[in-house]
C-alpha cells in the first residue's frame, strides 16, 4: 500500500534536462542520495527521468529551513556546480509548501 | 533561455507508476494536455516517465481555486476512474504553493 508524504510538509520540485549522462553523474546521484537521504528533516524522494534526458525529482522535508540547509550542503553545491558545467542543458527549481496530499494504490483494496 | 514559472503559484504534483500503457492512455493524455491547458489559471506542465512507468508530472497554476476547478473537470475525473481500474499501479497526488522558483539553462551566457 501507497502511503503519501506527511502534509505539511516541504516540497523542492527539480524539473531538469540533462545533455551529458557520464558515469560520474550517476556516481554523483548515488553519493547526493545516500548524503540527503540522511539528513534531518528529509523525508522522501521521488525521481523520474525520461530517456530524452528529461527528469523530474521531488525532494520532501519537514520545514522549509531542512530544505534550506540541504540547498547551502557543500557536496551538494559542488555537484551542482559540475551540473551546470558539464551535465544539466537547463533546470528549473521550485520550492513549494505542501498542503494537501493523497494516495492512491491498487492494491489497497476496492 | 530557460525561464521558471511564475511565483506564487500553485503546483500540484502527480507521481505514478503506470502498469498499462496502452493506445486508450496515451490518447488520454493527449486529450487531458490539451484541454487542461486551455483552462483559466494553468501556467505550465512538466512531465518525466521512466522506461520502467515510474512518472512525475508538475501542473502550475496562478491560484488553488484554478487547480480546483481542474481537479473537478468532468472529462479529467473520468480518466482519473480509468487510470484506477486501468493504468495505474499507484499514485501520488499534492497541492503546494510555490514560495520561490529559479530556472538556469547552459545557453543563458555565463
Amino acid at each position: 500500500m501507497r502511503v503519501a508524504k506527511p502534509v505539511p510538509s516541504v516540497a523542492v520540485i527539480f524539473i531538469s534536462k540533462l545533455q551529458l549522462q557520464d558515469e560520474a553523474y550517476a556516481e554523483s546521484i548515488t553519493r547526493l542520495k545516500e548524503l540527503g537521504g540522511q539528513q534531518p528533516g528529509f523525508l522522501g524522494i521521488e525521481s523520474a527521468r525520461a530517456p530524452d534526458g528529461r527528469g523530474i525529482t521531488v525532494v520532501f522535508y519537514d520545514t522549509a529551513e531542512s530544505a534550506r540547509v540541504w540547498g547551502k550542503n557543500p557536496e551538494h553545491r559542488s555537484a551542482m556546480k559540475t551540473g551546470q558545467e558539464k551535465w544539466y542543458e537547463y533546470y528549473e527549481l521550485y520550492y513549494a509548501n505542501v498542503v494537501k496530499g493523497h494516495a492512491w494504490s491498487s492494491d489497497a483494496g476496492t
